[in-house]
């Protein structure tokens, strides 16, 4: 006998960014839909007036794209009221889980608490020689990215953008020509923030190269940086489908796959 | 200065299934593709002659499709070929991860070790009370499963399905009128895989109150049973844009979101 | 043939709670040691000379006890240093990373970014519910936490101390009378952080109950409050062994298993 | 006002080697304990009474030296009945994880599914290079491995043993002459996991020399293999504190810090 029961999909992962004017904001949001209801024929192959899982996550982007998202509770409301009007549903919740971002500058914000501090020292009969690094340090721009003019052929089906998400992971690793101060660390940390979100970035490999001269110009007692940038892409949900307008505001944000881009930047 | 770089696509999750006859076969690999070249200028912001790492995600799918992968060694060895056949990549490199699926039956397949096992005593004035458990048990059937005659409205973009993948991870609870010996958590468990894989699935309600009611029928000395079964989606990729045809063999294995279905069969 | 070797300890957990004065200082270091060197008779079996990597640890705790760690570039060479002088080592590396602790007030301490928010709806036919949620704030006390005065019989050997680090991950679940405003939340959890570290305390259980209390004190519409903390222990590492004073100040940081503390505060 | 609570200890790793014979039996749990009962007091700060959760612990570790562990359900009802005996107990919950591991030959023993293959491949003008790997490979031995004779100073505090358990998590990559068959593969890996078990061990570098030079003796297609082996360790929990016999037979597994071993073993 079908005892309790309940469905539902379960790590929407719906980042919006809201553009009212100069200074976006930004909501990232992981939500999770569960319903109840009349759905006993179900469990025995039928599955009419059964509303797909499916259905649920578009459900979430459509309403992220009509809401202001300027309140949770509100939000979360909106989506349980949505399918609380199914014949079929007799009980909905809507569970949101809100990751923070932090501005840093325009429309640059960084994730978390800003890295994990790394130093390395090496010695032999030779001497000693200082590594220093960043490892987990989220940062997101949602203004000045592009990614176009790329190599098409028949395998090629990625559309060119002028106006895209920016995420990444930053790992680093640079090289010190002798003992740095404690506060070097923190000093190149800001660097590489700053240097993230003040220019026009036409890839992640611009972007990564502008980061790792920034670190290099300002530091004389640095002689190379190594940086490793995942892509984390934030894929622009199609709402159009839903009979609403796409506005480059509703974003889909996965972890795999992910673009890797790796260089070492050194002087010259 | 731009020193050594590269860069690529991680993380891409391909599944095959080989239909030569009844018996397919199941290979589930996860690939990296690295790419080194002449991209100096791609780092100061000019895409010209720059593949996409989409479209390196693109052609593994591709060539998954084309290739009969009945060798490792020679599937990894395509993918580079493709690349270092690009004018501008001076070396690619291909990395491929293996997870190991075992037969169950038919087409019933078994990731892993046949998961954990759990058992919780619980004990008050008024006695003792067993409950017995299955955790992190991957499986996965690639024919017999079909979900169809669901719900349509304005949000729903699923298609219907006749034949696709289905594939969970268990998470199971099970409630003993007695205490049970030591050999029970065994059969339970392949009780409940034989019952996975013994149907035709309309959809995984259906298959979870089948599972439960085996165990029950079996298992006099158990109340109840408690199944949470996550979705585990496996998507057909789409290889008709790369002018290949699709045959229901090529798919994208993802994590997020998921359906998550859960419910207790019990007596009556 | 023996080519390239290495060998360490990896992942050493060490706390340090420099109590200069009122205000502690707090470093929370996690240590990879490597060493190279004349170590080819190992492989075949004559360890003589190796030093064994539970020595390794021991030697990071001990500088970590003498070194005043106002430089982690500076505790890394003295690292470093010990192991060169050793006469069968040619190379010796330690890799730190820190994980940064923020100060609340007095010796309260927050890490990561405050936490994850949560908000889950639930409607049915008789209206609908509101349950606000905090996951994953790190929090630490180094003052005013005891633990004393608990059972004893031949199985308890843990001593009493009256002076404990006190640390836990925050997961809490609060229930609503009606729909909250969006600033709710933070200032919810702005109650917990205070409360965490504004009194002696004499078990987890207390604070938690001191913790639940507050927030019921401040939010009327907040009907009842469900907290769960674990016990991250951090358990002082004794370096009277390597001939040391045991100052309370250096401490191994440990997962597993910790003390688990599970209560409801509701209104009387 | 309090509500329900509860408290108790998680992740209490206890491995057991069953040395009836010359083929040990092991176990390998995760014990979680939950105690209900008269502790409102504890939550004003009167700990008069309350079993400490490091007692829990102990008594996890006692009951195991006692019983046979030849049945799940009985050790839990063990562990349960200890505490419900407890005058301030009202009620006790033991929940066992069990991790499973399948012999391999004699007392080597082998836990999940095997292992992830690893297969890269890398093109460029001169041609193209096959690498072969193996992650996640767990295997312990319960008889046959010492460790003694290794440097002794001021900071070493490591005992010397004759018979202790030896786990790790076998990270190999081996590096191809030329292209190598699909069946490659699982003859290294059968090669690597039977020169595990089949000698005395001395310490993990000898065992991974010998692993590594049974690879290249049984493959002359392979130039080299890179081991990487962590020690897991299982350190013997003293249980003479309780009045009971050390036999060698409880350990607590425990996943930090952990010696790493690693090596290149390549052709003369």
């Amino acid at each position: 006998m079908l005892g309790a029961n309940q469905y539902g999909k379960s790590e929407i992962r719906v980042v919006k960014v809201i553009r009212g004017g100069e200074r976006h904001e930004l909501r990232d949001l992981t939500v999770d839909v569960t319903l109840r209801g009349d759905f006993e024929a179900v469990h025995d192959g039928d599955n009419t007036g059964l509303p797909a899982t499916d259905t649920m996550r578009n459900v979430v982007y459509a309403l992220a794209a009509e809401h202001p998202l300027d309140s949770l509770p509100d939000f979360a409301a909106a989506i349980v009221a949505h399918w609380v009007a199914d014949d079929a549903v007799t009980q909905a919740q809507a569970r949101i889980r809100e990751l923070p971002w932090q501005r840093l500058e325009g429309n640059a914000f960084q994730r978390g608490a800003g890295g994990t501090r790394l130093h390395a020292v090496t010695g032999d009969a030779e001497g000693t020689t200082h590594e220093g690094g960043l490892e987990d340090l989220l940062i997101l721009r949602s203004s000045g990215s592009a990614f176009s003019g790329f190599a098409r052929d028949r395998y090629t089906t990625l559309p060119e953008t002028g106006d895209r998400i920016l995420a990444t992971v930053v790992t680093a690793r640079w090289y010190y020509a002798s003992a740095p101060g404690e506060g070097s660390w923190a000093a190149v940390r800001d660097d590489l923030l700053h240097a993230f979100g003040d220019h026009e970035s036409a890839s992640v490999q611009q972007t990564l190269k502008h980061m790792g001269e920034a670190v290099l110009e300002r530091h004389p007692d640095i002689e190379r940086i190594a940086l490793t940038l995942p892509n984390r892409h934030h894929l622009p949900f199609d709402v159009s489908r839903f009979g609403l307008e796409n506005r480059n505001e509703v974003f889909h944000a996965t972890t795999e796959p992910y673009g890797l881009i790796e260089a070492t930047i050194e002087r010259g």
